[in-house]
């Protein structure tokens, strides 16, 4: 942490200062400038987060310098990137994975069809909703667990491993008991209640990004799932709320660039979410793998006309297959495979 | 919902298109125009919610025409604003009432002197976190049940209601079985099983916009609650997030008349979040009385500088007692009593 | 500047940090630190501006520490606030100043009944777009030279003083010849060829912040003008570019408190573009005023549903009259007169 | 346009409003439903664009159906996209094309020295501004002329055709007498005196997308260039202004697919603006290609860390060399060439 002073700031100012910093159990490097006086503060600079700098007489601002995650910090790790293993597949190796299924599980019998159909067409993953978050109380919210029974059975059928979502601490156990991979929701990425839970668990987390999360919040949202002892975290970029109106969200393709010099956690993209268009999830889906990404999220539907909800963004199964053939060839341009 | 087709659409299409209208019990309308076909959906638009227009072949463009809430829409309520009662106060009546307190419940003695202090300056009720959500896991988090014993205690000696937060759903009874109203965070304003659990309390609520929430958002979040049969519902403006950089968030005063029109629930701001700065919490404060707050929560600590939490942006008890009496010119000013 | 190195950082590296510092004017101040060493750089920081700090190896993280404007930093001017006077009225002064008229000139006989009755609701200023930026090149962009002339005339008509926007350079000097001020519009707020031509220009300069400036950017948008010789610059918030969906812009009402703290040069507010609303001028208005604005520049027509431009959001001649008695409390709850 | 009634609105209101719309030269056609009544206008929308719809008595809201834009629409052309020739090449065609040089024009040698290197590399045009704008008055701002006529020079050594900012109407002749095609850069995209002063000239059009504008600004800024004549606009996506803290900007990836699919243009990308740091634009330009950009813009520098501006986001001549080989192979992937 660095404190610059006030212009006019005081001896004893500075004293304080530095007997708050010392407080916190760091040390202080004090430098008088022309126009401007120092401190430098040396130690753990986690100590000083409760600390209320600004509002010392004489403080003029504040730097950060070092992150405020550990676990979650590239260097924490000794490889570039933590393989996440799910079943057969680990995210973050030389292939790319995908999860590919509905927004919400609605029947059996539509769930065996997108189940064949996105194994067949080389999925890694089947996703598909049992509680779904909704932004109206009088929208369709899952089937919960006969939801969770259904993509169990179909895990059987295809041999998929199954990505489903949880809202509610309450449910955390439930629905760990049946899925392979836990989603923790944009909406929940920073419902700490959840996040602790699902840190308490042996199941790997697919943690999406909220839509104005900054990516340092990401990181310590995936800090708390690290911190209780669950590692086994994928980060996913799914589009942030702008000013933007054309698309759903924005997608902030950046973020897997630089989420992946900054974290040793792989990082997905959900192409749907993000342009909320079926017409435009092929081309974000290139532009994810092209840019590094280790995987993606994509919404596939038998009949995304009758889709109970997300209809707009989910594929069909041809289109679905087409986007497979498509990624394959982006996913070799980038070093990978499918 | 009125549906623009596209300029080729067929026969055909219209047709389909009408059945899967008619299919979710409203009655269509089709205009052919020179350039444009327009199908108007006559009947409860909420039944088209989860069928995706988009997605059907000839849809060019939906346009919604119909409020997505209702318990919260202003013509719900034959009052423009419906008196939300807290201990002897109500929230929406010709009197704005002031939340006051310390971001965090840190101990007994800090709580006793500031309930005492705040009251003194004309408070109405007293704020205090036991539950905090905090961005890292390694910050302090509250004193949990021992914050909300400390809570009541302060309630007997100032006779001022308590104000708190609840985060986990599982938390819900515990802290309605201490607190007068319930506050909900911003970070949890779409934390939909949180929600429906204070909508089965009969508590108030505090409901605070999220830093993403369009102001639609905020009143579905409302309605959550409500239709859950707890009517009793605040609405809280704290500044949201955008690419301001000088202010901690940027604060939609906007909101504050906007919301007053178009729902019947009270509306108050927060003033210390908005502007994460104690030297702009009296601006910020005397702006939103003159747009027609009903209220504020205000953070006040008997010492910023030694605060756990938000010290940079407390009042102290000096600062309180000026705000309060700057709070009353414009209270009056408005019309309202302070 | 505060430059912070990297972990691995070498004696070389820093001693080259050193050097290029040094060659730019400054001088260093080194601190090794248990994590962390510090590069302090003492003297003028603008000279810095150029140097691709981050590109040096060994540069973890730069900080600014310094403004960078000079001349519109507060403690430039000895007074709190510069007065800037335009007829016989200031701005900055305890008389907060009203600007009313109509979006567009449209033609002599409405802008000659609307100068007369916002003159008699006690506006100081009269306001009117002789060229107007219009998002589509299809859209009526005024009436040019033959609007000044209607402008002058209604001053001389009714004694006030005019504000009139210009958008090209070229036209700097015409617009001039004209008006009593020359408004720099929001999307031209980083047209620096036009902010460098009305700093040559001896008339008092109405800056309106850009929709998606900081307000860094603001300032320094202002030093532009100002460091060509022309001090006379009021700013104005007028709303910014968010997610916000339900009114025009966001209003950043902090905006004004936050720069009367930071600047002397005078602040106003536009609530018209702001809320674009008709029904939420008022109540913008008065928050601006309670917020400490300096005055307000307010959109009014005889018969806002002919207007050519922003007629959603004009008042009305008897809703401008109202407003001006509203404001007249509010201004003197502030302290201030109207 | 469509025209969504109050509910209680009266015939006599009905009746003004259709007046209104025939007075702008449209028909209507009404639709009384059960819980609204909708006023379908049909014919040529734009002329609706003054009238102040939302403004009279009985109207709830206003939803236009048709594209503001005529020219830039993709259905305007036969060509899915046109192609935009500069020198030999075409914007648009099989061939994806890059432009890279330094941000500004330092010297001639260091002009020299790039245009071999880029084109040694395969870009097919140099770009290096020449007329620089600056958010503060006091940096570097170009060397004018003295810098075009450097580009001219680069231009005969290398074969390269230039590309380069126009600031000032006042200039655009001057600039187009030296550049082959005319750069508009982000602040300037509603600068409309600047955009008809490009639309008059014989010269392609580069131009940026705004930091806070819309997709459909960006197409009606380019609107304003073709409606004056000068049909050869190419698109640019830069990056957007969000509360996004990591990154200089927020690179908007889905604006290439959906700027394809609405518009005839050829589209393209600026990774080096849109990441502001030199280890993101490989994969930002990976990414633009694999969605389906038609070329980039990217900045190069013979030594970055001694640059006069954009330092931190320039590639050395090893950087670029590396990125135009990975381009190639993404290129390739997305049925293209380099």
């Amino acid at each position: 942490m660095i404190i610059v002073a006030r212009k006019n700031i005081t001896a004893d100012q500075i004293d304080y200062i530095r007997e708050r910093v010392e407080a916190a159990g760091l040390r202080t490097h004090i430098s008088i400038g022309e126009t401007r006086t120092i401190i430098g503060c040396i130690g753990d600079e986690a100590r000083l987060a409760g600390v209320p700098l600004l509002s010392i007489p004489g403080v003029y601002s504040v730097h950060p310098v070092m992150r405020p995650y550990k676990l979650a910090a590239r260097d924490f790790s000794a490889d570039p990137t933590t393989v996440v293993r799910v079943g057969d597949h680990g995210f973050g190796g030389t292939k790319c994975l995908v999860a590919a299924g509905p927004c919400s599980v609605e029947g059996s019998g539509m769930m065996s069809k997108t189940g064949r159909a996105v194994a067949a067409s080389g999925a890694s993953l089947l996703r598909g909703g049992a509680f779904k978050p909704r932004t109206s109380p009088y929208s369709f919210d899952g089937l919960k667990e006969q939801g969770l029974k259904i993509l169990a059975r179909i895990r059987s059928e295809t041999g998929l491993p199954i990505v489903t979502e949880v809202m509610d601490p309450r449910d955390a156990e439930l629905v760990a008991s049946y899925a392979d991979m836990l989603q923790i929701g944009a909406r929940n990425m920073q419902n700490f209640a959840l996040l602790r839970e699902v840190g308490q668990l042996q199941r790997p987390v697919l943690l999406k990004r909220g839509m104005s999360a900054t990516l340092k919040d990401l990181l310590l949202a995936a800090e708390y799932v690290m911190s209780r002892g669950n590692m086994q975290v994928v980060l996913c970029e799914r589009g942030i709320r702008t000013f933007g109106a054309e698309t759903r969200n924005t997608f902030d393709l950046a973020a897997v660039p630089w989420l992946k010099k900054e974290t040793h956690l792989p990082v997905i993209a959900d192409p749907s979410h993000a342009g909320g268009r079926r017409d435009l999830v092929a081309p974000l889906s290139y532009a994810a793998l092209a840019a590094g990404a280790d995987g993606l999220i994509v919404e596939v539907h038998p009949d995304p006309e009758t889709a109970l909800s997300d209809g707009d963004q989910s594929l069909t199964f041809t289109g679905f297959d087409d986007l497979m053939r498509g990624l394959a060839v982006f996913a070799e341009a980038a070093g990978r495979s499918l």
